[in-house]
């Protein structure tokens, strides 16, 4: 899916929301566990749920792998159940020298059939370069993340006294281009979106940190906006965890239809 | 095993080689190809031939994670096949927010029992500590990588003038000490090591990139060893793939020995 037909479905549905699939096992509803893969038998039904108000799904690799080869294959026929409507995310967070980041690509893109993947920038250009040869997929490289700890190394300054993430987000957009690479940047740091976009107008954000992390999604909208819109938010917990209830399904999709709606107004408001 | 019994186990084998299973599935010797699950056969195969030329085995995640959910079961056989008589690491590269990276402790230290894993370190403290709490366990951070791209960013200098793998090694060697950390730094990097050396004395490092890389051994025992010995040097390719004739094993059984042979003269050479 290249950057045009993203920001198609975003007009279409009105709304840029992604939904994180953390499907803690140790957090599942009562009324799935009983089943033969309870983590997908809850993500199905969360899936058939919330389709129709979100673009993108989010898979923690994570939850998944704390389950051990299982879990692969949850994940693996999660991406497969979702299908080629949305837009597939592996939250996996990898990077390695170059053999090895063909290996990897290979497991998410091929194996796998994810459209994109998150990957840390540490390693420099060969350990992000293997992603961008697969056509209409995604390299999502972590440019500011949410986490409190992201100050230690990403708000130090480098000899220029550029912001060390500033840093990495200008030289990794010279190594693709806005239809096979995005970037991270957490919602928790809504205020440097700014200084980003002067860096970046065209590429889209992948943007965690909305919900239990305590983002505002108006100040992302108002500082990260693009032509396209530019955005993915993600939602996690607060989507797929609204209820533990036998209709949890339907509180989750209720969760993702109130962030969509506040999505569709600062659309309205914001897009030029 | 804490940082003692690896010293002593390396005294004992007058070794510290760490032999690396990247057991690329597209390269294994035809007589493994028909057996049930022809990584692990190969595996095995490799294990038993070289279980006492070695004092670690460490395995990429990537190559595993190419063959989707049959991989990671490969890799959880061939963690318990190793056992507790070597130190197992898990090269995975992994690093997210803490409740995240609770997952990935849960994932390699409990659901597949590894001694220890590769981190990633750009996300700050927070994508490191939730793996310390794992008594006789290692979190391995990324210092200074084998990658020809390594210089981008770890070269880069920060507002201080020095160097950001050292800026990183410093604020992470904080966070743990020599029981429960290790460093990664690159062979072909061997004139780095007296400067890392002043930071961390006591840390052991995993060294990758002798072999198809191109480091040299001697350069880095000169720069980098210390009272514990503090080096496991990885080879992985120049060893497993050293033939795919059908007794490979032993082929690999005697790169092995050649290299733990070099070790053994470079430990009496530089051994205070």
């Amino acid at each position: 899916m290249d950057s045009q037909s993203l920001y198609q479905e975003i007009i279409r549905k009105n709304t840029f929301l992604c939904i994180g699939l953390d499907s803690d096992i140790q957090r599942l509803p009562d009324c799935v566990k009983n089943a033969d893969d309870p983590v997908f038998e809850f993500n199905r039904r969360i899936i058939d749920a919330t389709r129709d108000y979100c673009i993108a799904y989010k898979l923690n690799t994570a939850f998944y792998e704390a389950n051990g080869a299982s879990g692969w294959l949850t994940m693996d026929k999660t991406i497969r159940y979702i299908g080629k409507t949305h837009l597939t995310i592996a939250d996996a967070k990898r990077g390695d020298i170059g053999n090895t980041c063909d290996q990897y690509a290979r497991a998410f893109f091929e194996t796998m059939d994810c459209d994109a993947i998150t990957l840390a920038p540490y390693m420099g250009s060969d350990s992000i370069t293997p992603f961008l040869k697969y056509q209409g997929r995604y390299a999502i490289v972590l440019g500011l993340t949410s986490n409190p700890s992201a100050t230690e190394f990403q708000y130090a300054k480098d000899k220029n006294d550029n912001e060390w993430f500033l840093h990495i987000i200008q030289t990794a957009a010279q190594w693709g281009n806005a239809n096979n690479m995005m970037f991270v940047v957490g919602a928790t740091r809504a205020d440097r979106l700014a200084d980003i976009r002067k860096i970046i107008p065209d590429h889209f954000l992948l943007i965690p940190g909305i919900g239990t992390q305590g983002g505002s999604l108006e100040d992302v909208v108002k500082f990260g906006i693009n032509k396209q819109v530019g955005l993915l938010v993600n939602s996690s917990r607060t989507i797929i965890f609204a209820s533990t209830t036998s209709d949890f399904d339907r509180c989750a999709a209720d969760e993702a239809i109130k962030i969509s709606k506040e999505m569709a107004l600062l659309l309205q408001k914001y897009t030029r």
